[in-house]
């Protein structure tokens, strides 16, 4: 898919954009206007609701839902003012670092 | 960040990789060893650690619990056969139709 | 509170009498017309909800969020066939073990 | 089961005296000890793993993790100064108000 590298950097702009709107007008922007709690609680359910696609749903719930986990999490990192890009240098960093090793020493 | 569009193909195939691993080499070849629902569970708990590190954590536990959760994902959804590229591309398809209607149709 | 002891057996009568009620008639009917991974989505939702109402809410929305807790897990049981008492019990058991080490053990 | 209508306020007790215990001693004062965002996080992660046990654990293991559950939950209202005495009024109140208008009033 050749549009796959691009599309979070472009949903990261949406977002920042549809901050501003109306709340009327825009979901991401209703969201800011209810506030932080709930953003995350969008996040939280949102997972809860992968994990039980994953288990007990069909290829095309995982599929919404995993969607659905990527947009309120970068709904959330906008809310608190960090970039996509931090979160993604991260996962970076951890790839250099070999695996089981890694996983143990950030849960220590 | 330029590495940030290859971030996530990179990462898809480092864990389509270790998954043939030995599970006591790699993190990744363990969680897939220990079998879907404890996958599931570890993306479902680092979820409600990003709620917390939101609303009451500093930016760095915010950044490193987002990559807990998008890799996470994209264990739970390599071990259901699902390319992230059709993740993205629900992503994609949502963005053509136009804020609340669109999450509206969804919810209903 | 006098009538404490006794709210949560009533409360597992009255949901074990509705899930014969007609859906449109009852929540819980509801719930199990929908089906099992609604009643655990919902246990999850109500989960993430009360750690946010603890991390950010009044003590209000804490005691009503304690509460949805309660009884979607609840529910959750009564459609598992398990009994609270079961429940009840296997906290009783653990009061017999001492602290630290029992947690440890489940751990393990 | 006879013990059943006091486990949860002799639990309430034993975790209202173990806060004062030495976090080297007890799980519950380890808990108070590392803080209110850690006791909440807990609570979450014993959600989604009730979550996944009643999707596709075995009988043992969800009654296993409805105590884990309920545990966590009375150790967060206690560290919250909220008795669970308030959670099963609530739970009373709500009884007292018929079932699908109940839940939708809860929900507007």
């Amino acid at each position: 898919m050749s549009s796959s590298p691009d599309t979070l950097a472009r949903l990261e702009q949406t977002i920042a954009s549809r901050r501003a709107a109306a709340p009327d007008q825009s979901y991401v922007a209703q969201l800011n206007a209810r506030g932080l709690p709930v953003i995350a609680r969008k996040l939280g359910e949102e997972a809860v609701e992968t994990v039980i696609a994953a288990l007990s749903g069909s290829r095309e719930e995982l599929v919404g839902e995993a969607a659905d986990v990527i947009f309120h999490l970068m709904v959330l990192l906008a809310a608190k003012d960090v970039a996509l890009a931090d979160v993604l240098a991260e996962l970076d960093r951890r790839e250099g670092v070999s695996g089981i090793a890694e996983k143990a020493s950030r849960n220590a």
